[in-house]
């Protein structure tokens, strides 16, 4: 099954679909272990969202796309159409549930629940509705693939020869399905001969820079060093940093954006020494109807993770912590974002409202 | 022992001394397990302070002193008085060598040198030597408490009703042989019915936060709550953190202050969020010698502390990572310095002079 999932050219694809089956690389495993977890059915898929199976705003709003749609094809054929809407709904509210944060996970299931809608509206028939609703979940998938490749090539723009770049949590092939946002970037300067070097975050409480970064840049055989995520302010006082690259998981309309917990004080401490933050993400991170940054909901997770690590605990015996799983980077501190529309520069408001125009006059219509 | 070493009044004592013998708590095993460390022999106090059995710049300090005095004490009474002060000089470069960043160690190491030498020069008989200078270095342990209870009323003056802290690494009485510093003010404030409450930085890649500065805040009953270091921007840009306070291990001339990784990004967040930012030390953490943080040696440590925690691999195999151990704030981002002295304010170069002065003039002839 490697052979399947590895794909070189792509990075490792944490999404695929094999016979109307969905199939997850179990991230919560990775360096130690490649393993696979079937979420096919829909509560599985709620699961692995909340406990991180599948993680990443990109590839959360895939994979529940995909459990959708499979889950739909067994709705659909009722003689109640309008109980069949309403369980449409309830499918997708159950998704949409479990992280609050990530907007692409509701702006997938919402392309997935219209065009069920439309399918429905249409009388199609159940076979033909089963096939065109998960062909559609799994063009998703493919689309987000190109927009990273795309997304990417726009980032080589803002990124010096030899750079050497800090990053935070993962947003590579694993986050968004294939290739990746800010490791997207970093992977198409590497490809391009660029020679650029990583800083990895560890990204605490979770580790996905540790565990999940540090994979995917040694695969490829990008310099990687491992930090603390308290060790950026140093490396940047001694003139050791000439870029930070983050993904996003929502991007308001003025570009406040939150991401994984710690991207913000990134951004304040490159600002305080004239280096450049940028963000990359696909348009299905941005949320055009949040004005900004303080709309966003942010999630607070168990505060076991905080607590322990591999199930062995780190402090005192019921100890408190706090575990909130995102912050808000204003967007002044923001240098540019990177898009598959292009790098979006401030004023934040005209720029992204303009990208995601061209972007919705280019979309293939239902 | 327990009932011997936990004071309750004091704190815990990282150091005691016990007929002769220098006993540490083992640093590394708390909060899990109480265990103490024979550390009497000078290369096992080297072992201990590498190792951090025992930490914090001011009980390395008093470690170390008492550690050479009694090394020192086996070493007098030779006919060659010069092959005795060559060997009074190795035995001081030995313990001076285990770490560099901490002046507190030289300081220390320098006291007792100096008195055995003068010791040596009133040709005291071996018995004296050797009861004159461990009661010496004893006295300093003392000293410390008596200077931490004194900085701690000072920094009364600047903790508001109901503060809530952001403190960073353990600067408590395990750090500071009794009371301690950052934590000091923090336990006096508490004992004064101020009710503080603390954001403990679990401090990444030691975990001196998670570990220590809980379980000390925790035997003392003061509301603490563990976070992830990336987690105090969050916390600042809700208006959740009314100050920050940490302690230090080196403070130049002009008040730039080295302290543990990390200390130097979160003064750069309370500067952009306008909350104080206060270092709590004793004078002997003052290094007058250098005029700025850019002389200050930064301990780069075993990479092994990044890549894994307790002897389980976090990150890829054969991954690269930096340790650097310490980090330094420059003094614009610093509020005050609170000591035994009283807080100082800027500018430093004046005030930091002046309580070296004024320390001096109080200072018992020795």
């Amino acid at each position: 099954m490697d052979t399947l999932m590895i794909k070189v050219d792509e990075g490792t694809m944490p999404v695929h679909t094999d016979n109307g089956k969905i199939i997850l690389i179990d991230q919560r495993k990775l360096p130690d272990a490649i393993e696979y977890f079937d979420a096919t059915d829909i509560d599985q898929m709620c699961f692995a969202i909340v406990d991180m199976v599948v993680r990443g705003a990109p590839s959360i709003g895939v994979a529940a796309a995909l459990s959708m749609a499979a889950h739909l094809q067994k709705l659909a054929g009722q003689q109640d159409s309008a109980l069949t809407v309403r369980q449409f709904d309830e499918a997708k509210s159950k998704l949409d549930a479990t992280r609050p944060t990530a907007v692409n996970l509701r702006w997938a299931t919402s392309k997935v629940h219209m065009f069920a809608c439309f399918l429905l509206n249409e009388k199609v028939d159940n076979s033909e509705f089963g096939k065109r609703i998960f062909e559609f979940a799994e063009h998703m998938l493919q689309d987000h693939l190109d927009r990273n490749r795309k997304l990417s090539d726009f980032g080589l723009s803002v990124v010096p020869q030899s750079a050497r770049i800090i990053t935070h949590c993962n947003a590579g092939s694993l986050a968004a399905c294939g290739w990746g946002t800010a490791l997207g970037v970093i992977r198409s300067a590497h490809a391009k001969g660029l020679k650029p070097s990583v800083f990895v975050d560890e990204t605490r409480p979770r580790n996905q820079g540790s565990k999940l970064t540090m994979w995917e840049l040694t695969q490829d055989g990008v310099p990687a060093t491992l930090i603390c995520d308290n060790m950026s302010g140093y490396l940047m006082q001694k003139g050791d940093v000439d870029m930070v690259i983050t993904g996003a998981d929502r991007i308001a309309a003025n570009g406040d954006s939150a991401n994984k917990i710690g991207t913000y004080p990134l951004a304040v401490l490159a600002n305080h020494h004239a280096i450049p933050f940028y963000i990359a993400a696909p348009l299905s991170t941005f949320d055009p109807l949040i004005e900004s940054g303080e709309e966003i909901p942010i999630e607070f997770r168990n505060k076991e993770e905080v607590l322990s690590l591999d199930g062995r605990t780190l402090t005192v015996n019921g100890a408190e912590a706090l575990n909130p799983a995102f912050d808000v980077t204003p967007n002044q501190l923001i240098k540019g974002i990177i898009t598959e529309e292009g790098v979006l520069r401030p004023p934040y408001k005209e720029s992204i409202a303009a990208a995601l125009k061209r972007n919705s006059e280019k979309a293939t219509k239902i």
